[in-house]
């Protein structure tokens, strides 16, 4: 058997887990660079972030009321009101003059410290203000009523720190905030913003080339011609490379000759992070990274997985660069994306966990085709009364572009068998996890 | 009653569906503009997009094979073998110059135009490649056995259609592929790639001004003081906006003097395309944006939603702009914006049905407090055995903002009661949908 032969045919298949084991030890850290914070939504942080002091820094009032003493309100009722001296008032932002002694009380808004010798704050609402009651004043509200020297009726008892988040409520001061990996979102965003970080440590976005194969493919903006379509994998795995992270870099179609196509990998692979190439790995004359591969000066990694679709997905290793060559066939190479390319540029971007979410769900269509290699269906899912369904996406066919869109998940279904039954609890790969 | 006074105490409150209700109408559409596909991904098709030809427009191989007629091959198996004239190769790309006749068969390529004559399509692995059999070839693999002028043996018998996509098979001409609004994903890309848009008509992106008021702001870069926090809610808004498909500009923070924020938002109102602030909407001393609707020369559209947490959110007009007023709170604003703003910004760009998706999931946790107006409260869902469950994520006072990062829907709880235990089926919004 030839070595072409031998990589066509005789190839030694292995696990989906397998091959990402193969694959992770490969996968280049980015380096950090530093982002303003508003440019760095959707990256990815290259460091563990802790909080450097405690949230909330002060004792925090969460209403707009009156900081008392509850010893002083234990009576308070609104028919048995207890009149307080108001000694000062406190905007957000302003730090108390003094301490609230017996019978006083401080005018005090949401988000100011409370000061010292209270131990609650009364909302506004369960206040009045004495000085202006007869002049027509509504309730606290009247400014000119709440300052200090005034007089403030309390109409309810609380309990020691009814509203008042006290120091290190919300956050102590060491705790690990965001991991490293963290994708930035604005959860993230306002964390960052109130540790002060104005520039981000986050990871240098991957670079990663493009590449389809076959002379069938026209350029996008070609006229469509006799037997031959547009490229639209390279567009599609751009789009899956920069909802992973990554920078997508679309090179021009490889062309037929072995020599030529290992050329330009290479080149691909000293200016990229990852070369990522779809068709050309399978059975066919014109499979020419068969050839390519059968000649490799670098390492092979795996020339064939237990999966369907993409059984001829391929990997190999140049001067410690990842090539991941996917199956061309447009739903293989959105599955092989899925399950190599994406978990891979996560790890790149520090992700601990970088495979997608796996979770049950119950399959909403029966599906007969039985399989001799596990296979991953794209699937929409629903829910319903609090189940989760999902069933197949669109016409389920390798080749079928069209059904990408609706596809929000992976059903994997295990390999042999007679197919499998609406109702049935089956595994799903998040994608957007 | 002044006033002030009746827009702080003296509010009429409405539903969050209402206050949608008032806002959309409101809802500028953005104009279209021309990107290259590249650089379409996250962005909302601005026109529907049909198809101009079906998909495939020729009778597609599915798989590397033989193209023959079913006829000639009705007793074929591995045991009785059946042989053809190979009249021709056809690569995937290259027009079929031949008709197959009795007796005959093309050897053709995965994605390449099925010849005239042939109605199926037998897999290489179901054949062999009669010259070279006695020369050590492999089945059919070997390129010099398969050209023109060669015979192959068929080895099974394949029902009509075997291996063949028809022409439309995929997608009819004419066909509605992808409606206005549709965010542009891997799977959109393909589609837009196969139907030539090398550039893209997507709708602008809105721009969004951002505010913050409260005194007790310092801004990101700033070292923490006594009584002060560093800007949070601006910098989530703005991955909030970033996130709905929108470009967030952070304006300085609010002053306290009425006059200058009227200016300061009419300044805005006039630059951006929508403007929202967060704060100064309550009952405090100092919330600035009372006094300032209670002087408006615009629509003010509502100024209190039957909502926790929220309340005193509020919405006004100014020369056909919106002005969204978010309560302060971290929480407050997060939720207010995933209510509000986030819909009328999808609504912007298209989108015919801008809200989230609301399902419903089993409550996992007990939830005690029971409230006069509908909770949305930040939860987190997991998937356990097909069911969703849902629970409150972390801490879920408006004030915390820790745990926002955690949310990925809105619980929403019905009014009153008392409280609602684990295992109750209870409606949620997904945040990413």
């Amino acid at each position: 058997m030839s070595s072409e032969s031998k990589l066509k045919f005789g190839r030694d298949v292995i696990s989906v887990e397998d091959a990402r084991t193969r694959l992770y030890p490969h996968a280049a850290k980015m380096a950090i660079e530093y982002v303003p914070l508003t440019q760095a939504f959707g990256r990815r942080l290259a460091v563990d972030v802790y909080a450097d002091h405690p949230v909330p820094h002060f004792r925090r009032s969460g209403v707009d009321g009156y900081a008392v003493r509850t010893a002083d309100i234990r009576h308070a009722a609104p028919e048995s009101p207890v009149s307080l001296e108001v000694i000062e008032r406190i905007p957000s932002g302003t730090m108390p003059k003094l301490t609230v002694g017996a019978g006083q009380a401080a005018r005090i808004m949401t988000g100011a410290p409370v000061p010292d010798g209270a131990d609650c704050v009364v909302m506004l609402e369960m206040t009045d203000s004495l000085q202006d009651a007869g002049a027509g004043a509504v309730g606290g509200a009247d400014a000119a009523g709440s300052g200090a020297g005034t007089n403030v009726s309390i109409k309810k008892n609380l309990p020691t720190g009814s509203n008042i988040t006290p120091i290190a409520g919300e956050i102590t001061a060491g705790e690990l905030l965001l991991p490293r990996g963290s994708l930035l979102g604005p959860g993230e965003a306002a964390i960052l913003a109130t540790f002060g970080y104005s520039e981000v440590p986050v990871s240098r976005k991957p670079n990663v080339a493009i590449f389809s194969t076959g002379s069938e493919l026209l350029n996008v903006a070609d006229a469509l011609a006799p037997g031959r379509i547009r490229n639209s994998n390279s567009y599609m795995l751009a789009a899956q490379v920069e909802a992973a992270g990554g920078v997508p870099h679309i090179w021009p179609a490889l062309p037929d000759d072995a020599n030529q196509v290992q050329e330009a990998l290479k080149r691909a692979l000293t200016a990229a992070d990852l070369v990522i190439t779809s068709g050309g790995v399978s059975v066919g004359d014109y499979d020419v990274l068969v050839e390519v591969f059968g000649q490799w000066d670098g390492r092979l990694l795996f020339n064939k997985v237990a999966m369907r679709p993409g059984t001829p997905t391929s990997a190999a290793l140049w001067q410690d660069k990842l090539l991941l060559a996917l199956s061309g066939n447009p739903g293989a190479s959105y599955v092989g994306f899925e399950l190599f390319a994406k978990p891979l540029l996560k790890a790149m971007l520090g992700c601990a966990e970088p495979c997608a979410q796996t979770v049950s769900a119950y399959l909403d269509a029966d599906y007969g085709k039985a399989s001799a290699y596990p296979r991953y269906v794209r699937g929409t899912m629903r829910i319903r009364e609090g189940q989760l369904w999902v069933k197949p996406a669109g016409i389920d066919k390798s080749s079928v572009m069209v059904s990408i869109k609706d596809a929000d998940c992976l059903i994997r279904l295990p390999a042999g068998g007679q197919g499998f039954q609406r109702g049935e609890l089956v595994k799903i790969d998040l994608v957007h996890s």
